[in-house]
């Protein structure tokens, strides 16, 4: 690689200010003490010149980087896209850059954690879905601040918010009853799914001590959920009612009986997350709407929290739910 | 910030190994020479204390980065999302790390020039509806290699890998045509969005002299396509088929089909992009499929020989859509 690029240096800027380095550094570091008159020589030669502060420089001198590691699965699945864009959004109001790692990409997962390392990252935000804990302990042993979205709980010094399942779960199966629904199917994203799993056991408790059919598909998605409807409805063909633990499942459990027009209409469908396409007139999906927004904003604002004293005591925060009602339940 | 993370640095390895410092930087640049003795101990030692190359120190040695900055316009259209995955897979194989910038988020476009020169990028793709050119020249004026993705043609120095356009709307006029399609409506994301107008221009003289009726909406999107539809049917209710520029137009245009049953079945049409959507049940919409994965590895190839090179000749790339045929058309 060539090093040529016009790249307008600090050394330049002083050179045309008529200043010394040290007072163009001073200048563009915050707190560092710079007489008024400098200052405002250094910006007009830095504007004049269009010279950027160079981020890595600082990184350099300071021994600590402005780049949050965030390691998701996937960038395709809607609900994560939708995750993204506010978490994003809040690490750039706070000056930090996001480095994206995809975990579903093995050329990506098994280097991740080395890579993140060597970018000498401030901080990591895990979502659901990504990779083992196990990563998320090797960079909090290198006392690199860790987040976890809708993700287990179980790592001490990590901070956590998840969107508040228990109550969601809750909010599906009082809706449920109310509409009259006697028998009731539970559709999760897989058994070792941490939200799959949380919103399946409050919605046992929720109503008890009615038994609820689980299906726990292998992988998620919408072609999971079609299946998962036909495997429960072939065994009880008396099921009047899905709640599905994504809205990707529900969808496909919506098309299965749309396509078999298998009590089309009396069979009553709930998801979660509310992903853009819960409303789309060919779903009207009655679900459990995710607060990405506030969880995205939370997860940013732990960490730099952490950032800035490693050692206090780790937050779990639950984000409430809503429940959307459209057409589908 | 606090600088007190447990970093191992590249004297700690040497110390460890009994080598030099310079044995070890050696031992870690490509293309240097370092005796193969040396070059074990070292490699043993980097292992045992879980050194990593800092990569922030190399940039400031070389004075060129890895990062490549990626301006897009929002994270959660889908279509741009599927892109993303092949993006940042390709970077990562041949060593960069993106740097994402949602042009959508005016508090991320406005700083987002001078944010990507701060880190020294080593080149940057825009893709399709992200900023203005004019952001991709003031890259170009500092000798930063710009690819373009699915974007217009006139900047001279920049790379550009778009999807063969015409040859899409000419398999869609075709294909609408030998199924017996005599009033043709099609519909763009916006007069000023160059895919719609490319896909629109080629459609209008693949099917002449017949005229097509032409609807561009102000912004793109499943309710887009709704609205669109409305209009459309409600000033010629003749219309027996829809081109759309994208799926979720196509998306709108069947579900406002569907909705007030009008011509249930009769209407026929046919989208641009082959999102995930696309194959689900509710829509099974026959569309053309681009090939995420070969832009993305041409935009990244591309990039990567302006990197080592900067005045070489820019190149424009077409890549062949391909009609999925589905019950939609």
């Amino acid at each position: 690689m060539t090093v040529d690029k016009n790249w307008v240096t600090a050394a330049d800027v002083a050179r045309h200010a008529g200043v010394s380095r040290s007072a163009v550094s001073r200048t563009f570091t915050e707190g560092a003490s710079v007489s008024d008159k400098t200052r405002q020589r250094v910006l007009a030669a830095a504007s004049e010149l269009g010279y950027q502060v160079n981020i890595i420089a600082r990184t350099m001198i300071t021994g600590s980087s402005n780049f949050i590691g965030i390691v998701t699965a996937g960038f395709d699945n809607p609900f994560r896209s939708k995750l993204l864009t506010p978490l994003v959004h809040h690490l750039a109001l706070q000056g930090f850059m996001p480095l994206l790692m995809n975990a579903d990409d093995p050329q990506q997962l098994e280097p991740s954690l080395r890579q993140l390392l060597s970018y000498h990252v401030a901080g990591v935000i895990l979502t659901s879905g990504a990779p083992p804990l196990s990563l998320a302990e090797e960079y909090l042993a290198k006392k690199i601040p860790v987040t976890l979205i809708n993700r287990h709980a179980e790592l001490p010094g990590a901070d956590r918010v998840i969107s508040d399942n228990a109550q969601g779960a809750q909010l599906a199966a009082t809706h449920l009853q109310a509409q009259g629904a006697k028998h009731i199917a539970f559709i999760g994203e897989s058994p070792v799914n941490f939200s799959s799993q949380q919103r399946y056991q409050a919605f046992c408790a929720a109503i008890a001590p009615r038994p609820v059919k689980a299906f726990f598909c292998p992988v998620g998605g919408y072609q999971a959920g079609w299946d998962a409807a036909a495997e429960l409805l072939a065994n009880q063909p008396q099921i009047d009612a899905f709640f599905c633990a994504t809205d990707m499942l529900a969808m496909g459990v919506i098309d299965f009986l749309q396509h078999y027009k298998l009590a089309a209409g009396k069979v009553k469908v709930i998801g979660f997350d509310d992903i853009p396409q819960a409303a789309w007139a060919a779903y009207q999906l009655t679900t459990l709407a995710q607060d990405t927004e506030l969880l995205a904003r939370y997860a940013v604002d732990l960490l730099i929290k952490r950032i800035q004293n490693f050692d206090r005591p780790a937050v779990h925060k639950a984000i409430p739910v809503k429940l959307v009602v459209r057409h589908s339940a």
